[in-house]
C-alpha cells in the first residue's frame, strides 16, 4: 500500500493482515474517534459552560455542535444560534482546544434554558443517557411530538424508485468510509432525491446531528428525507422528528421505540432500504 | 408470515413490504428498545439512588446492570456486588418498574464511591458522554490502564484458525437477530474457542456489559477473548480492558482510540474478523 497521507477523519496504523495461515504487516487506515466537548454561552459576553461530551470523528465539529444543541432542546430554532466556533483560550493546549467547540446562543429565558441544559445528556450513539431519568426519555419524545403536532399528515409523496436510489447516492459521498470501513453516514434529501447534505461520523447519531447542524448554521430549511447508514433507533427518530423530517430511512433495521415515536409524530419510517426492496413501518401514504 | 408470538426482545409490527413497484402489508418483528434505569444502594438498608439510564433491549437486565456498575467503575470487583434485582415498590406502576434494576453494592469508602458515581454517565452505545468532561474520558482510559498494568505481556496465544471460527459460533447463539435483523451480540470465549457466554442488545456496548455482567453475577472469571458483532470503539475497548480481556475481536472496524487504548493496556485487537481473513492491529504475538 502506498504511503499516501490518510484522509481527514482517518489515520494510518501498522497492522498484521491475516489470510488463512499467512500474515503480513502493512499500513492501513482506521477511523479516528476522539471526544468533543461542547460548551455553550448565553450571549457573546457570557462565560462558556460545559454542555456535554460526545465521542466523534473529528471533522465538521461546528455542524455537530449546532445539531446537538438543537436536537437536545437547548435551542428551538436556528435563529437562537448566534455563533459556533472553536475554543480561543491561550492557556488551553492545542490538542485539547481542537476537541472543544463553543456555541453562542441568544440570551433568553435563563431559567428555562438552564433547566433544559441540566437535563441534556447525550452520547455519540444514544443521547438518552447519562445521569438522567426515564422521564427524560419521555420528555425528548414529547418535544418531538410537540414540534410535529401540526405536520402529521403533511409532507411529500415520494415514488419508491426515488427512495431506492438514495443509498447509492449517499455512498457516493462517503469518503472516509471507503478508506476505513468504519464510518456511518447520514444524508438529507429533497423529495426528488437530490442530496442536500451528507455527513460522516463513527456514530450515526453524530452523522445525523452534523447533517442537520450544517443546515441550521446556514439557516437553510431541513429537507423532508433523512437516510442513515445504520440502525434506526429512538434517538435518530427523535432528532428527525424535531428537525421536521417527514420520511426517515435506514439501510438497516428500525427499533420498536423509533417506529412508535414516528407513528405518533407522523413520520414515515422506511427500513432495510437496499435497492428495490424496503419496508415501510408506518405512515406508508408518503411512499408512492 | 404465520402469527407465531415474537421472541423475547422483539415485537411484531404491521409493515408494508415493497419489492420494486409492488407492495403488500404484513407482520414482521422489530427489535425492542426501551430505557433501563439502574439504581444503586450502598448496603441493603440504604435507599436506592438513580445511577444512570441506558436505552437497551429488554432481557438479561440484571446482567446489564451488573456489567454497567463494573465497567463504569462504581465497583471494582464482583465481590462488591451484593445483589441485583428488579424494583419492588408497590407505588411504582409495573410498566415503569420493569425498566428499573436495583444494584446493591457493599458499603465502602462512601466519599470515593460517591465521587465515582457522580462521574458516571453512559449510554447504550457510548458510555463516555453526558454531562462529563473530556477528563472523564481520560479517567476511564486510566482506570483501564491501571487494571491491566501487570498483564501487558500475559494471556494465551490463540491459533488463527480458532479466531476464524468465533463469528459463526456467536451467530449460532444469536436468537433475536434472526427474527429482527436488528441486534448486536457480544460473546466471551475461552482460548480454545469455547463460547462461555453470549448476550444480545440493540447496542453492542450493552451486549458487552450484559456478557461481562452475567459472569460477574456468578462470580466466574472473565475468559480471555471478547468478540463483538459491530464496530469496536473506545468504550468497548475500555470495558474489555477493565474486565481483563486479552484479545478483543470485532467483525467490523476498530477506531483509532480503541486501538490506542488496547496498545497501552496490552490487549490484542483483531478487526474485520470474517472467516479466514482478519487484521491484527496491536500486540499480534497472541495470534498463533
Amino acid at each position: 500500500m502506498p504511503d499516501a497521507p490518510p484522509r481527514p477523519g482517518s489515520l494510518h496504523v501498522l497492522l498484521r493482515r491475516r489470510d488463512g495461515a499467512s500474515g503480513r504487516f502493512e499500513k492501513d487506515a482506521v477511523v479516528v474517534e476522539e471526544p468533543l466537548e461542547v460548551r455553550i454561552r448565553e450571549g457573546r459576553d457570557a462565560e462558556p459552560v460545559r454542555l456535554l461530551v460526545t465521542m466523534r470523528t473529528p471533522g465538521d465539529d461546528e455542524d455537530l455542535a449546532a445539531g446537538l444543541v438543537f436536537s437536545e432542546g437547548v435551542v428551538e430554532s436556528a435563529e437562537e444560534i448566534l455563533d459556533v466556533s472553536g475554543l480561543e483560550d491561550p492557556v488551553v493546549r492545542p490538542e485539547i482546544a481542537r476537541n472543544v467547540v463553543v456555541v453562542t446562543v441568544a440570551p433568553g429565558d435563563g431559567s428555562a434554558r438552564a433547566l433544559r441544559r441540566r437535563a441534556v445528556s447525550m452520547s455519540s450513539a444514544c443521547g438518552v443517557c447519562g445521569d438522567v431519568s426515564i422521564e427524560r426519555v419521555g420528555e425528548l419524545a414529547e418535544a418531538a411530538r410537540r414540534a410535529r403536532k401540526d405536520g402529521t399528515g403533511s409532507g411529500p409523496v415520494v415514488p419508491a424508485a426515488i427512495l431506492s436510489g438514495l443509498p447509492n447516492e449517499l455512498r457516493r459521498r462517503q469518503e472516509i468510509f471507503r478508506s476505513t470501513g468504519g464510518l456511518h453516514a447520514a444524508g438529507l434529501f429533497e423529495a426528488d432525491g437530490t442530496l442536500v447534505v451528507a455527513r460522516e461520523d463513527v456514530g450515526r447519531h453524530n452523522a445525523t446531528d452534523k447533517a442537520i447542524g450544517a443546515l441550521l448554521r446556514e439557516k437553510r430549511p431541513i429537507p423532508p428525507i433523512l437516510l442513515v447508514s445504520g440502525r434506526l433507533g429512538f434517538e435518530i427518530a427523535q432528532k428527525a422528528a424535531l428537525a421536521g423530517v417527514r420520511i426517515v430511512c435506514s439501510v438497516s433495521a428500525p427499533t420498536s421505540l423509533a417506529v412508535e415515536l414516528a407513528e405518533e409524530t407522523g413520520m414515515t419510517v422506511v427500513g432495510f432500504l437496499r435497492g428495490e426492496t424496503f419496508n415501510v413501518y408506518c405512515h406508508p401514504g408518503r411512499v408512492g
